[in-house]
């Protein structure tokens, strides 16, 4: 059964713990794919969310204190329960908090999964860049040698979203070759990107598929979109459309993915 | 007059302490129908800002301890006020956190209107029952004897919404009939659900007729944007024009409602 | 080159405070408009932030202490440095601490341009008003005086938004003709008018030219949007679609500016 599939059939349980700005757009699209989303960050019922989660995905958009503090409960606790972590450093780079909360995160959570733009990679990578907020000034090109020794020194699958998508173990790399320029004029969309690997990661614990099986979904149900969006705004809905949409059948007319 | 023509005509003020998931689209919610929303959730002004409101809603579906202390605050005060309160216990089952605090709620602020899905209100009312994060693994049929119960105990009308939304007193039971199943695919539509029975218990005392008026409402709006939608992203939007142009007669035409 | 294609070309970083309803419309107006959005609050970072920031937007709408702390250090802090400070005193007159909150963020943050509408504006100034929540009970016109007057004494250049939108110096007075009754039918469209000022405050340091520019573009995309909008559900994204698609050309054929 193909993975999308799966997250249909399964519909399993996503606990987020992520930014203010996309919450609304991450449960809309988790439920669009077939999942169910639930977002809780009380330091007190975290332990007990994750208790009944299938994958946690924190993304530190918005963070702070006591949100980090959740964060890293949380992750520890899914590892000692043997479920995956999904993690988007937002914006690590732009200010040492976020390095700092970043680098905790990673070391703290094992996470199985690490998606972000370019830039972030690279600063999560160590390596020299210069960042822009939460937008990245590097191309996934650029990246990919950077997200390559990530991935190998934390064991996670590292993903860089951009004009391409390289998702990587840190031995082969793959490239999704789908999506839209007006992705990334819609705020969140990398976070959605995030959420829907955390959705496939729930229902494939071959995480080199699960994210290239997510971020296909994304770039395919993008392009969808793009063909009838008028703009950044009505992007944003078409974008949930074509993911409630979407079918096995769709993903694989469409995927464009080189090994 | 109908409700909805008293809602458009008085346009209360509906203080929200919310979820932030969901803040922005039952705001929006509230305007498209005629009333006038406010977030506000510090310690320092909650009571200031129920001096002003016609209604307060409460919900608990991102809750961290300060803003339940601010909930727990505004709902007393609001009783001292003779403020209508209306519960929305988002996610009451899954964790003990929530659990607790859905009692606190429920016991000190002392609701006129409580209103979830079939999980949350069986849980609410003590039924055994197993919840999945915030969405509901029992029908709305299975959980009306707890509704009744939750009902009788707490004197508030207690509403389920599902497929089929129960609206109880304890003693008789209303079923709204309207709907569309494209609404559970849009994140917070029960929350938003809350937040409408709030506009409407702000203009009419009679909570029985305000919950029946607003699921109604809800309801019809929801089967006017499926008719249009192509998927759950237009599905949020188009609800939201639908609740804008809804009209007394429309309602009237289009409810069905079983005593 | 006209203010749009400046802030078109340079991408500024607007660095948001803001309220939990609106972060994710008003990131999507910024990227729409040609900015590049980031959201920061936490103490521990917003220094940092404010350094690679080409504005500051501190938006009160749903206050809270930390927060408040977090707006008043990353404002000083962005006087020190040079960078413009743009305020939103969303809902100050509705309790005494949005009151106190907003005279503490003018004092010690010495915005160069701030934005309310007329209710808010009135109650800044210390004119008697009454507010209901956050919506204006005041026309623009009423709030003319009090906001010359507050122009004058805190050196911002003072807009009103409303059916008609004025922007003063204290001295000098322009009103914005362009415009759409739905605007306020959609939550938070106040809110993205402040981020679009803080974006084109970025690129042009006469902020009563910038002001205008950006009341003129938020104007006239909500224009376009209304041509097309069937509620007020759609008018929220295809005015993200008319500021994506806004050039130059259509401001200047459709403003209606009055010096």
């Amino acid at each position: 059964m193909s993975d999308l599939n799966s997250v249909r059939k399964k519909s399993p349980l996503v606990h987020n713990i992520t930014n203010y700005v996309v919450m609304n757009n991450t449960a809309n699209a988790l439920l669009a794919i077939g999942a169910s989303p639930v977002m809780a960050h009380a330091i007190e019922e975290v332990k007990d969310m994750v208790a009944i989660a299938s994958v946690l995905v924190i993304n530190m958009g918005t963070l702070s204190e006591k949100w980090v503090d959740a964060m890293l409960l949380a992750g520890k606790d899914a590892n000692e329960k043997g479920i995956p972590v999904v993690f988007d450093p937002v914006g690590v780079g732009a200010t040492p908090y976020r390095n700092q909360v970043a680098a905790s995160i990673v070391k703290f959570c094992n996470p199985s999964v690490i998606r972000g733009n370019a830039s972030e990679i690279m600063s999560l990578a160590k390596e020299k860049t210069t960042t822009k907020g939460v937008d990245s000034t590097a191309s996934s090109n650029t990246a990919l040698d950077a997200a390559k020794r990530l991935a190998l020194e934390t064991g996670a699958i590292v993903v860089i979203s951009g004009e391409e998508d390289f998702i990587t173990d840190g031995r082969t790399a793959r490239t999704v070759k789908n999506g839209s320029s007006l992705m990334p004029k819609v705020t969140g969309m990398g976070c959605t990107a995030t959420a829907i690997v955390g959705a496939f990661a729930a229902i494939n614990t071959n995480f080199m598929e699960a994210a290239t099986s997510a971020m296909t979904a994304m770039g395919v149900a993008g392009e969808i979109a793009a063909e009838y969006a008028r703009g950044s705004g009505t992007m944003q809905l078409y974008f949930l459309d074509a993911l409630y949409n979407l079918t096995a059948e769709t993903i694989a007319e469409r995927a464009i993915i080189v090994e």
